[in-house]
C-alpha cells in the first residue's frame, strides 16, 4: 500500500492532494493554472510546478487526476461513462499518461441522456460526489459552481443529473449586462442577507427568469436600492430559480451540498426555503480526496487480481 | 391642423417620422444615435442632424419623442406615468423644451406595480401600444426586444404588463458565455427553422432555462451541432420561454405582436406552438406613428379647450 496524489483540475482551479496511505489528506495546494489558463503543451509545467517535490523520486507516488483535464481542452480526452453509474463503472475508462512527475491516471466524467434526448455532462463532480454518498439509500446532491450539478443517487450509483448554469449568468449579469453598472461597487464580502433571501422567495414563487431579472433594475433605478443589495438580490434570484428547477425535477427532502463554506450556506438558505427538511454539507476539496481515494483503492483492487 | 414630426428615440437607434395632416406616415429616417451612444450635450445635435430640413423654417412643425429621450439618461427626465393607463393619461406628463428644430414634446413612460411591491417599468413601448390596440375589447401585446414589454389591455388601457429580458440575455450569451465561442460564425441571416422550434418546444415544456442554456452546450460538443443551428436553438429556448412565462402571467388566446417582420415570425412561431390561436403583427414603426399621433390629436384637443 502506497499514498497517492490526488488532482481535481477544472476550467479555473488546479487543486492537489497529497494523500496518506489510510487515505487522510496530508497537504492541500492549489493554482490558477485551470485548463482554461494552459496553452499549449503547458500541463506539465503547471503540475509538476505544483507538485514535483511531492515526489521523493519521480513515480514514487501514482497521480490520479479528474475534471476538465480529461476533456478535449484537457490534457488527454478521456471519453464520458453513461448513466446511471456508479464509481466502479469509471475504472474502464482510467488512462494512463506518462508525466514528468511520473504515471498519471486520468478519470473519465460522465454523462446523461434524458428520455426527450437531451443531453447533460460533467467531469469532475463525479468524483465528489463518488466521495460523499454512502453506499445504500437515496440521496439528492448539488456540486454549486460556474455549471451546478444535481445528481440523484440511489444505492452509491448516480442514476440521472442535472446542470445549471447559474455561476456563469451571475458573472455574465454582473459583468457584462445593462444591470451590472447599478452593482459595479459591490464586492462579495457585501453580501447582503436580506436582499439574498428576499430574491430566492421570488424566484421559489414565480419561474419568469428573464422577467425576474428586470426586477433588479427596477429595484436599482426606481427604489434606489444600494449595489450589495442588488448583487445579493440577483444571486438570490439566479439560486432560488436553480433549486426551485432542480426541486421540481428530482424530488427529495433531504440534500448534500458539496461547496466551500459560503457558497454551502447560499444554498442552504434557498434550500431551507424551498421546504428542504434536511441539508447537509461537504467539502469539495474533502471530497475529491475520497473519492479519488475510494477509485484508486478500487483501481489497485482490480489489478491486484 | 398642421403635420408633426414624430420620433421615437431608443436606447440604441433614434426613430424620425414625418407625418402629414392626417396622421399618414410621409417619410421615416433612422439613426445609430440612440440615446446610450449620446455624449454630454449631443442630443440637440443628433436631432437636427436627422430633421432639420424637415421644417421650412425651426417650429414649423411640433415634434412629439417617445422613448428612452425621456429617461434620466436622455434630454430631459420625465415621470413615469403608473398603470392602469390609457392614452389619455400620458397627458398631463409631456414636458416642453425648447430645441434648434422648434419647440419639442417629450412622452413620459409607464410604471407597474404589481401587489408583491415589484416595479416595472416601459417607455416607448406605451406609445406603440395604444397606436396599436382598439378603445375597447381586451388585448394581450407583445413589443419584443432587448427588453421584451408584455402588456396586458382593456378597453385601450394598459391594465399590466411585465418586461422580459429575452433580446439582452441572447446577445450576452452569444457575445460572452462559454456557449458563444459554439456559433461564433452564425450570422441573424443563417436562421434554422427547424432548429428554432426545437428550442421553443423544449422552453415551453420545461421552465428550468438555467439548465435549458446547458443543452446548447451539449449539442454543440456531443452531437457537433453547426453554430448557426446552435445559434437558432439558443433564441428558441429564450422565446420560447419568455412566451410560456408571459403566457402563464397573461392569459389570451390572441396576441398582437409590434414588430418588424423577421422578429414577428419568431414570435408567431413561439405564440403558435404554445396554442395561441390569434396572432396579428403590427409594424413597431407604423405602431409609433399611430401612437405619436394619436397622442398629439389630444394634446391639441387640451390645448384648444
Amino acid at each position: 500500500m502506497t499514498g497517492l496524489i490526488g488532482i481535481d483540475w477544472g476550467t479555473s482551479r488546479l487543486r492537489a492532494f497529497r494523500i496518506g496511505i489510510d487515505g487522510q489528506l496530508l497537504e492541500r495546494r492549489e493554482s490558477d493554472f485551470g485548463v482554461a489558463a494552459i496553452r499549449d503543451d503547458g500541463f506539465e509545467e503547471a503540475l509538476s510546478s505544483l507538485i514535483l517535490d511531492w515526489q521523493p523520486e519521480p513515480g514514487a507516488f501514482p497521480i490520479l487526476m479528474c475534471g476538465m483535464i480529461g476533456s478535449r481542452q484537457g490534457w488527454r480526452e478521456v471519453p464520458y461513462c453513461s448513466c446511471p453509474a456508479g464509481i466502479g463503472d469509471l475504472l474502464g475508462g482510467l488512462t494512463r499518461i506518462g508525466t514528468r512527475c511520473g504515471a498519471a491516471f486520468i478519470v473519465g466524467g460522465l454523462s446523461f441522456g434524458d428520455s426527450d434526448g437531451n443531453d447533460d455532462i460533467m467531469r469532475g463532480e463525479e468524483t465528489q460526489i463518488f466521495g460523499t454518498v454512502p453506499s445504500t439509500g437515496r440521496q439528492l446532491v448539488v456540486a454549486p459552481g460556474t455549471h451546478s450539478k444535481w445528481a440523484a443517487v440511489g444505492d452509491g450509483r448516480i442514476e440521472k443529473f442535472r446542470t445549471f448554469m447559474t455561476g456563469e449568468a451571475y458573472s455574465l449579469l454582473r459583468e457584462h449586462s445593462s444591470l451590472g453598472w447599478l452593482m459595479r461597487d459591490a464586492s462579495e464580502a457585501d453580501h447582503d442577507a436580506e436582499a439574498f433571501a428576499s430574491g430566492v422567495g421570488r424566484a421559489l414563487a414565480d419561474p419568469d427568469l428573464l422577467h425576474l431579472l428586470f426586477n433588479v433594475r427596477t429595484r436599482g433605478l426606481l427604489k434606489g436600492e444600494p449595489p450589495a443589495a442588488l448583487a445579493s438580490y440577483l444571486s438570490g434570484l439566479l439560486i432560488g430559480s436553480e433549486v426551485a428547477g432542480a426541486l421540481r425535477h428530482h424530488s427529495g427532502n433531504a440534500v448534500t451540498v458539496i461547496a466551500s463554506l459560503a457558497l454551502g450556506r447560499l444554498y442552504q438558505t434557498a434550500l431551507s426555503a424551498a421546504g428542504c427538511r434536511e441539508i447537509l454539507h461537504a467539502d469539495a476539496g474533502e471530497a475529491a480526496v475520497r473519492g479519488l481515494w475510494r477509485l484508486w483503492q478500487l483501481h489497485r483492487k482490480e489489478v491486484d487480481r
